[in-house]
């Protein structure tokens, strides 16, 4: 007997998600309007379904999950709890390490557990069409899966450069029924006016999340909404399964409490869904080591000011208060796409700001250094995302081990990287080259946030 | 509750492997030397360890499956049970839908089941390296995997034009640490032979399976042997898990026996793996419809005779007693690269020529039809080869529903479809081609058989 996976009866799967917003030691700054006033739900009406605003703007600290709902994750939930037993033997260390199996959905990560919440909830609404933009095409994939178990229109503008050399996650939406075009295309006025300016531009996700807006706002019916894949809290609210699933399982692995938690964070929204349900542990007393792990590439939480500023790089929504590099910030092309944003997600960066997690980046060198000794040791081939997180556990076990403790450290696995292995070529073949953003660059561009309207900049515990 | 999952613990997994060998009415054909007399063991065992060769010409019922291996198989291992309430909704059909899901494995297909076998075998044999060919690159794949867990080297020549024009498996195999080469290679005699009459050539599985074999036989040190990831006994008798597995949650979901068992085949393992101990029931007298699957463009069960042939394009194997097309014949460019073979498994041959079995082939258009109604319905993306059985599924399905009764169908679900998407592309576009083989073109090859050494052309159910 090899007790490596840690089932969860359906029976037991968590009926309510966890909102955290319910228990921060101080409230959630408000969003704030292009006026730089405090905006109501009103406002977001045009652009997502009502009962989604209230669960944007809700303090209720358990939300129920509509059985219709747990009716669709079925089909994969609950995610398997994994120990990698062999990692630990390899790394000869006393650390126990769990972890929470996102990678067995149908499009492959931890994405349609909001996808199909928000499908849900918007066809409760009335409406008959989503409209999103993806980058590599992850949550796309996502959304146009539950848009498709739930009957509903999915249209998907997708950055053209990932359109043109990546063109399987687009065949993926297609099979899942979505139309996906590439951005900017010539079906919005923000697509035309880009494609008159610059024909040949690659895109951007800003591009596309203007052109995915304008759709959602000018359909006359009033039928079709627009959905992001994280970033914001009812995103990280339906994420919250994840640690809920893994609470009940360690607890049936008769393990009291993970000491360390880690998740990769991009827009915050894989990281939040494990990690959640262990800081209202932490705030109640608990001592667990949360966190965050992103890119150098793209340094967020580790060396960006806390201030309000947009989420996207056209300036559209509402100004969000969070951790960012300013919306003109450019990520350079880590193969990790998913954590290239320029902001995170504000839940997250309320609790950064309160002590009550400790963000940490790694260079994507040793990232893939840290997937391919996974691979090669647990067997399964992670995405570029989850390698992030990898290196900061392969980093705690060590620790453990010249510490002599036996830590159980839980992460979350989000995906498969069986969609993304170009990346693994080039680092096995010596070709991967890393990016750490220059102090100057930084300083240029925190002199920016300054600029924005309504700029609050506060210190949180780094800076 | 919504029970689509039908777990196993893993300590209820099997802990023996079925041999049908033991069973089938008649004793098998023996395979035949060049000198058309048959083999002895010690033939093949500059190919095989002589544990494995045990296994080939064993006739014992049970075989005990080694701790160590199972150890291995807990990755994964007991893979889900699911059944398909979304597809039964749709067809609106009396028949209960169950899928053995064999995708769940790290290189996504039921090929590991046999690799890792193998694998461990050749290790105990104090073999230090094996060879194989790969097309489409799952069975390299999986073979690389199994390697990398056991600390074996690991050789794979891959068809020049997969190598080329589907770098992802390749890449795979490559994080697993094999090491894969494009064939025809200057690295065999056999390869060098064939580039210096043909420097462009596409490459073929039969000539990889030439330079595999000869990289194992002449290596001097005896430290090498040769791996086939189908078609020989003692890959069916591995892939029996998946059988003895599901009967098992069939018990536990309160179905006594299948009415009908269905897996696409194309050497044959995914389908004898499935169906072998359902065989047995049905030699016991249960009244069991047993159904493999194949492309109408590579018609061997349904339209080709049973003869003895070679099993290799390149005549370096023994002859085998099957269903062959002949090994000149060289099937379309099908989507479903892993049914593309011009023979069959010699115990699945022997199984219809008992009438145990009922063929039937799908063409591709048809195959892809219902693999996107399954898309659609239950959420998962299925391989190519996995698609053909899906066909055969739906039409039963269908039949029950004509027939109002309430059949219990069982089918293999061999693989997912993640990384081979270009053919929901062609289908979804309309691009998709057909392939049926001409009657002509039947006879020519079947008159090229009688040619054989030693050929002994017998009539089937069908012939």
């Amino acid at each position: 007997m090899n007790k490596v996976k840690i089932p969860l009866d359906e029976s037991d799967i968590p009926r309510q998600w966890y909102n955290l917003a319910a228990d921060l030691p101080t409230p959630m700054l408000p969003p704030l309007g292009p006026d730089g006033k405090p905006i109501g739900p009103e406002m977001l009406a045009p652009v997502f379904p009502m009962n989604l605003i209230e669960q944007e703007v809700s303090t209720e600290r358990w939300i129920d999950i509509p059985e219709e709902i747990l009716n669709i994750l079925y089909r994969w939930r609950p995610a398997p709890l994994r120990r990698a037993v062999y990692l630990e033997k390899y790394l000869d260390t006393p650390a126990r390490i769990y972890f929470k199996d996102e990678s067995t959905s149908p499009p492959g990560s931890h994405k349609p557990n909001t996808a199909v919440a928000q499908a849900w909830y918007n066809k409760q609404f009335g409406i008959k069409k989503i409209t999103t933009e993806t980058g590599a095409g992850q949550w796309g994939s996502a959304l146009a899966f539950a848009c498709q178990l739930l009957d509903l229109e999915c249209k998907v503008y997708m950055v053209r450069i990932s359109f043109d050399q990546k063109p399987f996650r687009k065949i993926m939406m297609q099979v899942w029924g979505a139309n996906c075009v590439a951005s900017p295309s010539p079906e919005t006025n923000a697509g035309r006016k880009i494609l008159a300016e610059l024909p040949d531009t690659p895109g951007s996700l800003g591009m596309a999340i203007s052109e995915a807006i304008e759709e959602a706002v000018t359909d006359t019916t009033g039928k079709t909404r627009y959905a992001l894949g994280s970033v914001l809290n009812h995103v990280m609210l339906h994420q919250t399964i994840m640690g809920l699933e893994a609470k009940k399982q360690l607890k049936s692995a008769n393990e009291k409490s993970p000491d360390i938690v880690i998740g990769c964070a991009g827009g915050g929204s894989n990281f939040a869904g494990l990690s959640f349900p262990f800081v209202a542990d932490k705030i109640n007393g608990a001592d667990i080591k949360i966190i965050p792990v992103e890119p150098t590439a793209c340094p967020t939480m580790t060396r960006a000011p806390f201030a309000y500023d947009f989420g996207d790089t056209a300036c559209t929504t509402p100004l969000l208060a969070m951790h960012t590099l300013g919306h003109s910030f450019v990520p350079p092309p880590i193969h990790a796409g998913g954590l290239r944003y320029h902001g995170m997600a504000p839940l997250v960066c309320q609790a950064i700001v309160e002590g009550l997690m400790e963000p940490r980046a790694y260079n994507q060198i040793d990232s893939y250094g840290a997937a391919l000794l996974w691979a090669r040791t647990e067997g399964f081939i992670p995405a570029p995302e989850t390698s992030q997180a990898l290196a900061a556990v392969v980093d705690e076990a060590k620790k453990a081990k010249e510490e002599g403790k036996e830590k159980v450290i839980l992460f979350s696995y989000s995906g498969h990287g069986l969609m993304d292995l170009a990346g693994y070529d080039a680092f096995m073949s010596g070709r991967l080259t890393d990016y750490e953003l220059p102090e100057e660059d930084l300083k240029k561009y925190i002199e920016d946030i300054k600029n924005y309207p309504k700029a609050e900049i506060r210190k949180s515990g780094k800076w």
